[in-house]
């Protein structure tokens, strides 16, 4: 076995003498209070020990990586009947989301595009009997701790600010493909994104993703093809328009968050998270990025 | 002068004995009331008498007509500087008008597409003192009459199902297009469309943009050059995605609803308005149209 | 009448004192030669007498205005059977002409746009014997003249240059709406476009349309109300995607061509041509645009 | 290691029990002529041994397959700057690729659209000394054989009716993404795609993509990290807009061609060749698809 804190230690020394950070997202203005020199990395093995480097067990804005919770919440839910509401195709433009839905009739592409998470949240709304509450502890009972919470004022700042998913909820709601009312999904979707925690607690919950279903407590928790379809469609359509990017030069199924942390995963090997809040153009996070590029380069270990 | 009122009626009797009448609007579920037998039609000469037949004077909801009318008053209140904030442009597409305001940074293409008309509710919501009181006021007094009244039983059914409208002010709030708080703008924008009207009053109104500027009681109330660029606007984008069909089939400028009106005119000679309620399937009045094409080619009366 | 001579010339000295002139359009390189500092108008009373200030009996390239004259001789040729193979709406969309194509399954959005222009092209084709020759008689037959000409050089240089025209042409051809080969129909284009005429023929040439069908000749060309369909789409499809700003500044059907020349008319009273090689960012001839915007506003005369 | 030849056998009486077969693509003529109950499957294990069912040892007609050998080629001869001239993102919408293209000024979504492959086959055009032979060598060399053909008759059946094809090398030509003419690239691309394999023959000519860049030969024909950009490229984009559904039901890189072809591999693993000519609604071979699902199923062997 690879001396992993060794190589963790490698990649954190290079990524942070790297002079360009990126930006920190300023869209959620919560977000933008955040100090850019923050970066952890938190590697889990699959049946094996943990390694982490730098600030790996401060809590952050977790934001879409919540996404892929909430798809398994949904699945464990109601099973594939969600794929009549959601496609499972790569989005292709960034430039013009709403543009999408319109020309195919309110079927956002994937459940990680705003869109089609906001299809998620209105199922999981449907489908819990105390939503909030309810997905909170499927979060906290798959990392096995009981400290995560939502940042009330991070999701109260989204509601504020965040038009273009209020335009996507109600173009959704215009074609039928929302149950609930529209105030009521955004509430729950924006405190879902406003989940705070941390590399490790991330690597932890992500477990039963790598691991044929079974979380931490080797409890089943989805089937080993429902899991396989989640590390497929994080692979494909993880990362927004730079998904190929990310399948070409990391080579693992992932999920990033505009809070700059990233979650990604080799199946039967080991969960590896990262967060370094400043983002490159296509609101990723940019040392993150490389830190997910090198280790699967030094280590040669991706699905490629 | 030709004999109009005996034009009038033997478009009428051709109109009404046509088997097909279209279908009334259902998306706006207290207009899918309306009886589809009304019909009725005014023309009213510049400087001359008023021609009806059929239901000419019964009031119906003169819905994206109203567009033309907040257009005027809104040049009246700020002048061109709304020109920054919409563009002049046939608007092409019928069916992707967000994905147009998203490739276009939130201009909306023209005013009477229903993005550019939400805007102009926005300018008309941050520069009168009791917007809804004001305009109605404004309209009364082009017309001449004070019995002209919001249904608000209309507004109410478009906010509660106006999904599309509100995915459009969301995306215009944004791009920084909108100044006020959509829920403002929407609820101002709905009740100017519910303004319920006759065919008498409406040719009436409308009397100023045949008039070089001048209403009816001979005030004016906008400069000749701003007059023409209103009548252009309704002849380049005032029938949806059928604009280019009515300049070519009608030859006039002109605004539909889809309550089933029509008001059509010839600067310096006529103003020309109907109603019936059944509609083709681009969303302008089936008989209305056919009307409209019957008077244009029997009196030799176009701007062509 | 108003002293028209001295309407032009006012308005070509204060439009030569301009600075800014625009670009001479360089795509195809022959037109790239031209001296920008040209510039002339020819007004056409219709009934009446005819006046030139500047370089109007200078030829140029007529471009995209010879659009006009393909399409009239298809009308004549084939009638309204035209319109099952082109729509009569607006393009909208500057960016994506070939997008639109491939959305709307092949039917180009009007005869001006270039996808439509090729169309008609075929169209000729398919229905003249010797295509070249007879478009060039029947366009010197309106015109009244003998010397009116391809120039072949034009025609070669847009062959070599012209992929985006090939490009639709193929995407036509692939939606079973192109009769003829590719090769054929675009060598025919391309010479229909490179026809040389002056301000001054161009505007008899233009002549029937301004005067309900019928030409100098006083032959009746083409049917009041096909006339009035071509002045129609003029002015809701003559500029690219400044038709809406050309209806609202200058309120005349008109179209223009990349070789700096505009024809404009107002139904039976006149026709203005004016050449100036400069065009503005959208195609159009910078200073012809002025002098036109200058005429109606100092005439009135315009249809609105 | 599970009994392979006889999970292919019962995929193959399973799949070809199936009724519904899908239908033979008629866009190409000379495919049209193909029987539709052709069935074969052909597995080749890394370092191991080959199995295979059914008709394996047909050629058959690989068209886009073509293309991954066209890209490793390129890549071969040029390395990394060919993605100067395409991007590696998935091209999310089926309907309008020209559209995209032309959105995005050129450049194309990937190498496995065919505005991509046919920028590839304008880069072998430009660097290989006699184009068609060196390129049938490097296949023939990369599969150990010497009768692996093009079928000049489906290459010239392509020639005739492939109007989109040309449409898309004009489009690249006009925005300067051709250096050859675009008849000379069509032609090349045109028999790279006519290129007649069998299932087996393409095992082992994709051996080096499972293999680390090492062909059956034991020789290295492209970098580890060149290989894995290519197999992740296949995940993406190798099925069309049937992309993501291919990851989230198979979970293999692959790639399909319209002859009813598909290659799919597991990295150090084996390679699985599957031809059948029906087609399913989005391009893809019906069958193929089923019996590579089955496969992965049945085997738990994929890369997520």
């Amino acid at each position: 076995m690879p001396d992993f804190q060794s190589i963790l230690r490698t990649i954190y020394n290079s990524a942070t003498s790297q002079i360009e950070k990126g930006r920190v997202a300023t869209y959620i203005p919560e977000l933008a209070k955040i100090d850019i020199n923050n970066f952890g990395i938190c590697l889990k093995i699959v049946g094996g020990e943990s390694f982490g480097v730098g600030s790996f067990n401060t809590p952050f804005s977790i934001q879409s990586i919540s996404k892929v919770l909430a798809l398994a919440k949904a699945i464990e839910l109601v099973g594939e009947s969600i794929w009549k509401r959601i496609d499972v195709e790569p989005s292709g433009h960034p430039f013009n989301q709403l543009a999408l839905l319109e020309v195919e009739n309110g079927i956002p592409r994937n459940p990680f595009i705003n869109s089609g998470a906001i299809v998620i949240a209105d199922i999981l709304l449907s489908n819990l009997k105390d939503p909030k509450t309810d997905f909170l502890n499927f979060v906290r009972d798959l990392c096995g701790v009981d400290d995560i919470n939502y940042n009330t004022s991070v999701a109260l700042s989204e509601k504020h600010t965040g038009f273009k998913n209020y335009a996507a909820a109600n173009l959704l709601k215009s074609f039928n493909n929302l149950e609930n009312d529209v105030e009521d999904v955004l509430d729950f979707y924006f405190h879902q994104c406003s989940l705070e925690m941390t590399c490790s607690q991330l690597s932890n919950t992500f477990y039963f993703l790598a691991n044929d279903g079974y979380c931490l407590k080797n409890k089943l928790r989805l089937t080993r093809s429902q899991v396989k379809r989640i590390n497929a469609l994080m692979l494909t359509c993880g990362f927004y328009d730079e998904a190929g990017e990310f399948a070409f030069e990391v080579g693992l199924p992932g999920k990033s968050g505009v809070g700059g942390g990233i979650v990604a995963l080799l199946p039967n090997n080991f969960i590896l998270t990262t967060w370094a809040p400043g983002l490159n153009k296509k609101g990723n996070s940019l040392l993150g990025m490389t830190a997910l590029e090198q280790f699967t380069t030094n280590t040669k270990l991706s699905i490629f």
